[in-house]
């Protein structure tokens, strides 16, 4: 925040946005270093303590980021601001912006808007090492699969082990960043600002633009194309992007989830292009155009917008719905209930069906030749069926605080699946500034659940949990 | 057929609608000779002719019990009739009167329409014997824990066993269809032919009535009360009913699921009273009235409508689409998921993330103080995850046929589940009949995979079923 503060002065933002700034990031040092210095020498971690401090940790986050906005007034309602910055810190995207005396985003303050972007890189940096380095060794919903595909040395401790992963992931990602932002500028002709921001909400799936019109408003086939391809690599496993990295380009088509996602975005891209070719677009380039970034948006949960997709034909409509379930893949940026849980969840049906036709074969659910345990397999299913729980139970409550069912159910998978936008009043042209605070509270939730996948987050709420 | 042309003739109904009667009854008979004829003595079945028997039985009988409503010209088009016939014998009560050249149901000859209450009650013997005698030994979705339960000798091998169940639970059903005509015509006040369809839509939670506004059009409370206390029987596991009958009253209460879907349907009519009072009744007494009479129909599946609930609040519309879901006990004549799965995916959740927080407990889901199989858990999860895929598709594919997105997926969850009834196009005071034949299709199928199981129906689609 502080260093916002100094861009703040540097883009000769008013004096108010800077001052709020300042003000935040001191408060937030203050109790950063309290919090430090009461918890220190205490590092013998149990794995309840494990689930604790992530879901604390980005509640905390989500309370202190969200300082700017109240005190500089842009958002000055609380469980706004909060919602706004859980999520940019979940790579949600959700936003109640534009609204009250900002009617656009760009009359917002330059340094507000960075901070903005900023929550969703460094939320984009957290949900890395959560999701690649911690959440496999926990089995969280099945994730033990990914145990061995990990970068970093494999025979360390734990925590050396986790460190060594985190900084080799930030590195990728760090490198992807870097290149986003030249491209934007210098292919896509953005100004810094724009290619800088744009590029922290690519890279994190977040979704965040500094433009009211998102990125529709710089109407640019070479833009969308440099963010779509950047999109689809925040989708993708970042281990797959370390090996690539590191001269193993071929483990992404060895790896049988990013080929299910390259081939289930493929597709869904061409039912989408030949639903709206004709019916909203005339020309059949813009057609495709618009169905492939509008799909690649909602498949990897970036939540870009360049079309108002709430107006495409409802066929159009439920599959960019579906696409918001199934999301990005294992160990990327990306929400939803991932790619490969998805996959593998297929695999055991059509297993189940053979079974139940042949009782006393023995059959196993398999991934890219091997056979997955059948421990990991049970907890994917369980998984699912608690994302579904979670999704249906949250919808009906929405009811409460939305005009219709449809805005319910997709404000809810919006932000479950960390996507952003949803339909209806919650459509591409609209934002979550009309939902009234005990719904904006509840969608926050969502936002947790689906980024800390569910498990962390639920356990929290277990009697059992906060017994000795 | 034969009975209906002769009680259509009592009635005094036009000519062709009985001449349509004695015609189709010929055929039906004609074609059922044939078939007896060419499978006599290969009585030697395996697993699998059971699955192709049930899944082409059902087929056979709406396809043969769709030529009344051809014939007649009630219902000229083909998959339109074979669309209400299905929906008879699968108990779903979703139809396309009226339409066409009968602009109420009022205006049909008497002798049709007792075919159609007739379709149901045959659909609801047929369920009966197919859920309690014939899934739980094939382990179809878990329902293998109700082996120990059904009435009727245990030792005994397979085919006498079935007979003398199916026979114990037909009277049972017999005994429920007796006490209710006789509750409808003397207390209820009905006339004979209105008590008899009604009893046979109740009892069968099918839902077709004889009146276009259905039970609403007779705007009694009594008879509300009736066909309440009737349908909630029905939604009941009829093994219960043959216990109580036989002097154990006890086991209602000792019975989890029966405990589960007694507090369910109590819970979910004082929220949905809550919801209505006020907004839509301004007297608590008809706010209760209309909320548990709806509550039963769409929990029990059976359809039947008293008040147009697409007009309710959407907390309560969502709530009726949820408890459509969920649907009545295993061993009813009910449709849904079944209560009973839903109870024990909900343990099956709480277990997960009791055994997340401490990875080394030796857990166990129990129901009703008894562990349950952990393989019958993980075939009600994959039941679950199957009628969310199955779900999912069809109201993706249902979007090409319908106005909305709320339309849609109702069509396919009122089929589905068979209940009759959705939201939106297809809601209270709508019908089935602007569906174009593709969409009907698509919903007779559904209709089919819910009553079967989805298993039995689905296998028929496996590569490997056709092979030898
Ligand atoms: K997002
Ligand atoms: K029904």
């Amino acid at each position: 925040m502080g260093g916002c503060a100094a861009l703040s002065w540097f883009w000769g933002d008013p004096e108010w946005a800077r001052r709020s700034l300042l003000t935040s990031s001191a408060l937030t040092s203050f109790f950063a270093a309290g919090l430090l210095f009461l918890t220190r020498g205490d590092i013998n971690l149990s794995r309840r303590d494990g689930f604790g401090i992530v879901t604390f940790g980005w509640l905390f986050a989500a309370v202190f980021g969200a300082l700017p906005y109240i005190l500089s007034g842009v958002i000055p309602d609380p469980v706004s601001a909060i919602f706004e910055t859980m999520s940019g810190f979940t790579t949600t995207g959700a936003s109640v912006l534009p609204d009250g005396n900002f009617q656009t985003l760009e009359s917002i303050p330059r340094g507000i808007m960075f901070w903005r972007a900023l929550t969703h890189w460094f939320g984009g940096m957290g949900v890395l090492v959560l999701c690649v380095a911690i959440l496999p060794f926990l089995g969280v919903g099945g994730m033990q699969i990914y145990r061995a595909e990990m970068p970093g040395p494999s025979k360390d401790r734990l925590t050396p082990r986790i460190t060594t992963t985190a900084k080799l992931l930030w590195g990728v990602y760090a490198l992807l960043t870097l290149a986003e932002i030249l491209l934007l500028k210098f292919v896509g002709g953005m100004c810094w600002f724009d290619a800088v921001c744009h590029t922290f909400a690519t890279m994190a799936t977040g979704g965040f633009s500094t433009r009211t019109a998102s990125v529709g408003a710089f109407d640019s086939g070479v833009i969308d194309c440099i963010i779509m391809f950047f999109m689809f690599a925040a989708g993708v496993n970042f281990s797959l992007h370390y090996y690539a990295l590191t001269g193993k380009p071929g483990r992404y088509w060895k790896d049988p989830e990013f080929r299910a996602y390259f081939i289930f975005w493929l597709i869904t891209g061409l039912i989408l292009t030949f639903n709206i070719w004709g019916s909203v677009y005339s020309r059949f380039l813009d057609a495709l155009r618009a169905a492939f970034f509008q799909g690649t948006s909602i498949l990897t949960t970036t939540g870009f917008i360049t079309a108002d997709f709430d107006l495409w034909p409802q066929p159009s409509r439920i599959l960019l719905v579906l696409m918001m379930f199934v999301g990005g893949c294992a160990g990327s940026t990306g929400g939803g209930i991932k790619v490969v849980r998805i996959f593998i969840m297929w695999k055991k049906v059509i297993k189940e069906l053979r079974q139940f036709m042949r009782p006393r074969a023995v059959l196993r659910v398999k991934l890219g030749g091997k056979a997955v345990d059948d421990d990991a397999v049970s907890h994917i299913v369980a998984f699912f069926t608690i994302f579904v729980l979670v999704f249906v139970l949250a919808s009906f409550l929405m009811t409460f605080y939305t005009p219709d069912l449809e805005t319910a159910a997709t404000s809810v998978v919006a932000t479950l699946g960390n996507i952003g936008p949803g339909l209806s009043a919650v459509g591409a042209t609209q934002n979550f500034a009309a939902i009234p605070a005990p719904g904006q509270s509840l969608l926050i939730l969502c936002m947790l659940l689906g980024r800390l996948e569910l498990y962390t987050v639920l356990i929290v709420f277990l009697p059992g949990f906060w017994k000795k």
